[in-house]
């Protein structure tokens, strides 16, 4: 590869950005952090800021840009966060009115724009480790509650996988490693121990009927943040949209634990 | 030990509530985790929690209490951040003022207690592992700048210590198990590589010459951020005085890297 030649995930932001790729960015530039996206008013900023500190499973911040800056000059600094997600979420009173493509017309000067690790990001090592990630997992929310900061609260949102047990030993091992990408598991067994509804996933149909010898594992989740902001009923904010992270071009092995 | 016996680090902090002990963190209450500390007002919090987001090497937030809040829930709920630090700084516009050994009657109700995560910590750890921490370390200046935020700005201020080639291996392997304490060297080796001038220790004495077989290790240091908050010239902020850490009840090892 020449100096030059871009990264795999500056060549896929490029493909978001003019509009070429929509979809998913699961499965997309494998090897690069991926992000959550929360972008809401300077008003705003601190409690969010202190409400991922208290809750750092679930909201691993990576960057925070300067105030009305859309450049994530750690991550990714020849990126623009206005048109390089595939497609953002957009609150308003706490609700998810549309979603869009580019927000460069909501831009604002005094929008702080907050990049928190993504599980996505884990899915090319466990894969690697023979964990699988495209199916049997599920988004639910539990009854634990997070720690509130000024009006973000809310309950505890996780992932839950079904994996055989030498798979969540595996994974167990492997998410460890990541602790800016959720990390370990919070969970290893019976959903009704942490009040997970089966029935009630965030996205999809109910969860089925669980085979014998699945062991279900969880996750704390980046949604969890994204609600959270919706409880706070914030006039403003924007999010990505689910499973539509932003793709960053550090590579996930430089923030793995030693 | 009996359910209602209190912990030592209890015990610690009830004898400097009563003034019975004045002197140094260092050696007080082994296996729980010690933190500096930054009080200050919220209005200036969003920036210094931004500024430790941005630092996290030297930085390591473990808990922000609730405005005027003196108590840290999370990791010692009985305590009382006003009068359990053996001392405190005062500063005022920038300057170091006074001491004190209780800050009740400077309290106000817009102050935001910081616990920062100390390298005292893991002086433990390391004697166990056969590395001396009680000599030989000594608190330097630096040329690399930390990333700014708002008003907090300055250059990285590292605790270096002589050690041996195998001491110094052991070393890094024992304190990247823990992040939240600074974790793993940041240089080894030349010290003029990362500007440190031995001849301008931040305390005491210039440093001697180096004995022969002697490799320079220098880890992150807690007075970055108090620095830092010097920098920012701050009408009013408190710190802990330097070496008299606040002691919590948080095990050393529930923090460490799985």
């Amino acid at each position: 590869m020449s100096p030059s030649a871009p990264l795999e995930s500056q060549r896929i932001r490029r493909e978001i950005r003019e509009g070429r790729i929509a979809g998913t960015s699961r499965g997309l530039a494998h090897g690069f952090v991926q992000c959550n996206l929360a972008i809401l008013p300077k008003q705003y900023a601190f409690d969010f800021l202190l409400y991922c500190q208290r809750n750092q499973r679930s909201c691993p911040v990576l960057e925070v840009t300067d105030p009305g800056s859309p450049v994530p000059k750690k991550l990714a600094p020849g990126a623009d966060l206005r048109t390089d997600c595939a497609r953002y979420a957009i609150y308003r009173d706490g609700v998810r009115v549309e979603d869009r493509q580019d927000i460069t017309d909501l831009w604002r000067d005094d929008l702080v724009s907050f990049l928190i690790g993504s599980g996505i990001t884990i899915d090319g090592p466990l894969e690697r480790a023979g964990v699988p990630t495209h199916k049997d997992r599920w988004v639910l929310r539990t009854t634990i509650p997070t720690e509130p900061a000024g009006p973000f609260r809310g309950d505890l949102i996780v992932t839950m996988r079904w994996l055989s047990a030498q798979q969540a030993l595996t994974a167990t091992q492997v998410t460890s490693r990541f602790p800016f990408n959720h990390g370990a598991p919070i969970h290893i067994g019976d959903p009704a121990a942490i009040g997970a509804d089966l029935k009630a996933p965030l996205f999809g149909p109910p969860v089925p009927p669980a085979p014998k010898d699945i062991v279900p594992v969880f996750w704390a989740c980046g949604v969890t943040p994204q609600s959270a902001a919706e409880n706070a009923r914030l006039p403003f904010f924007i999010a990505h949209a689910p499973a539509h992270s932003f793709i960053t071009d550090m590579p996930s092995e430089a923030m793995m634990n030693p």
